[in-house]
């Protein structure tokens, strides 16, 4: 059966997972402080005990795609490492502290930080992930990056993890609105999300390069796959499997998430349905009935068949971006690949 | 009345406090979101509306001391503007998630950041706060400071920042621990408080001059002069004026903070007295009953007397460290006199 088959993971991802890990663990090795074995364990290294496990670690987009960037332009990807585990770090803070702020008790079948050394240690473990990330790129010096080069990378980080916290506060701010709209959604996807991915891609394609055209050619695409894979994210987070996602069933609806599919159902539905729909989402608690009741609004309005459509139009955007660019043919294929791979994933 | 003379805090801080708060400005200029807001609430500029408010700023001690130090070595401590006031950033984004882990709901007289926005909006404060003091660095590059040392600033502010939040992992750990003694304090207090004012005083120093040795001594003369601080805190956040600190009265005993004083005790306190120390620790909440015992039981171990002798030991350190370098004649002296204000002050 078609809708069974697993969507191919580009194999980018296999290529650089090792060197991505061990720069990783360069990066924190011979670091003391119990800080980092709760560091260790939110990246799947280790159990809560300190012990190494299998754990499930994430994807490691970011960096998978600045490296792809760099070597797209012709550049060392190794030269990038340190930039793609800065991006790498910057991504697991927002999330520890996202997890505080949503009071989330589960990530990647695990229990999320906080859950476990409580939420004071929990903001130390995320502040300090943030503080190495911006330690992670002074390894650039020895891989003989120029100077002005690696200060440029500084700028691009701290701007882009600016903007992904300007979107985490927009997301925070929707909770307690009920006149979010699509374009509300957008604004704050854009800097939640692609920021962070379309900086990642611009970093690597600059540490590879010196042409600006092409640089800003694959921020630009960055950010298109960016607003694919958020949109694809909130598909997930709602009619995803949760063996596969690792999120629970119904997960965005009942932590009151304005995700596009109820950006847009409150956009859309009339009368009855969107006072129910803001009924549901006033309740203090939104329990499976609620879940059921707002899937059933959501599949009134068509709001999934709407959000695929909204993936695939940037996931075309991407690959238009894409095409108007002078990249290697690995890289190039595997950039595409990874479009395609953003908007079908199953977890 | 001798006791009740007011400690002349010195001109350095008048000489440098407009350069600094434009410096601070600039940076947040033209930012909209809410969360600069934010920001600019708790840094004193605007009250919770957003309206331009009085306030109360805090002292600017660690940019204060960047740009004496900077102008000791020789430097032109305009150049070292940027720096500073990352540093600031640096010391105030920690003071807002220091805040929330407390629990605190006021600060230098007014609410904090969290008691108004809610703590999952005051961590997107403080975690933007912190990358912004990243791009405040980026500044020195219009001041005509070479990349390498720009680089080198990027560096030595980070390190300091991590060193922060490793001390505030101990001061977190040991609320629920009753064999730390002193040892354990000076550890937690080394990392919390004395390394990001030793760095202050290196960056201003590195951004001054190439001569290492008065790089390194500055920066221990700092180290000496933050424990010093730290130690004359904890002497004020037990027997402080309220009405000088901003801090309610027996706010450190209320908060079961293992400061100085109580490490002390709990290290030379015998039998029933130690024993009494650790019950009311243990309670749920200290009332002002259980205050007035710990008040007891300090003074009868003569905790005042030894912190304030701890702290004169650093302030001796410090002068003994600056004996010994070459430094201009106006920022030596002013460095004598904050190290001086640093152990007498009331606020």
């Amino acid at each position: 059966m078609k809708g069974d088959q697993k969507v191919k993971s580009p194999s980018a991802f296999r290529k650089y997972r090792s060197a991505i890990d061990a720069e990783l663990r360069w990066v924190l090795a011979g670091r003391k402080s119990p800080l980092y074995e709760m560091m260790r364990y939110h990246l799947g290294w280790v159990d809560e005990q300190g012990n190494p496990s299998p754990g499930s670690p994430g994807k490691a987009l970011r960096p998978t795609l600045c490296l792809l960037a760099c070597e797209a332009v012709g550049g060392s990807w190794h030269k990038a490492l340190p930039a793609a585990v800065g991006m790498e770090m910057m991504h697991n803070f927002s999330l520890i502290h996202d997890d505080i702020q949503d009071d989330d008790r589960e990530r990647r079948h695990r229990p999320t930080v906080w859950s476990i050394w409580g939420k004071p240690q929990a903001i130390n473990a995320g502040d300090a992930l943030a503080t190495i990330a911006g330690l992670a790129l002074l390894g650039l010096a020895h891989r003989g990056i120029p100077a002005g080069k690696q200060l440029l990378t500084h700028k691009l980080m701290y701007e882009a993890c600016l903007t992904t916290i300007e979107g985490q506060y927009l997301d925070i701010s929707y909770e307690s609105r009920f006149d979010i709209v699509v374009s509300d959604y957008l604004e704050m996807t854009e800097r939640k999300t692609a920021a962070l991915i379309s900086h990642s891609l611009e970093v690597g394609a600059l540490l590879g390069s010196d042409d600006e055209a092409v640089i800003r050619g694959l921020s630009r695409f960055g950010w298109n796959l960016g607003m694919a894979f958020q949109v694809r994210d909130d598909i997930l987070g709602i009619w995803g499997d949760e063996m596969k996602t690792g999120k629970p069933w119904g997960s965005d609806i009942r932590h009151k998430k304005k995700s596009l599919p109820i950006a847009y159902a409150l956009e859309t539905a009339k009368g009855k349905a969107r006072r129910e729909l803001v009924d549901i989402y006033q309740e203090e608690v939104i329990d499976d009935e609620g879940v059921r009741a707002v899937l059933g609004i959501l599949e009134a309005v068509e709001a999934r068949v709407y959000a695929q459509g909204l993936a695939n139009e940037y996931h075309d955007a991407a690959l238009e971006q894409l095409r108007g660019l002078s990249l290697l043919r690995w890289p190039r294929s595997q950039l595409r690949d990874m479009t395609r791979f953003v908007v079908e994933r199953e977890s």
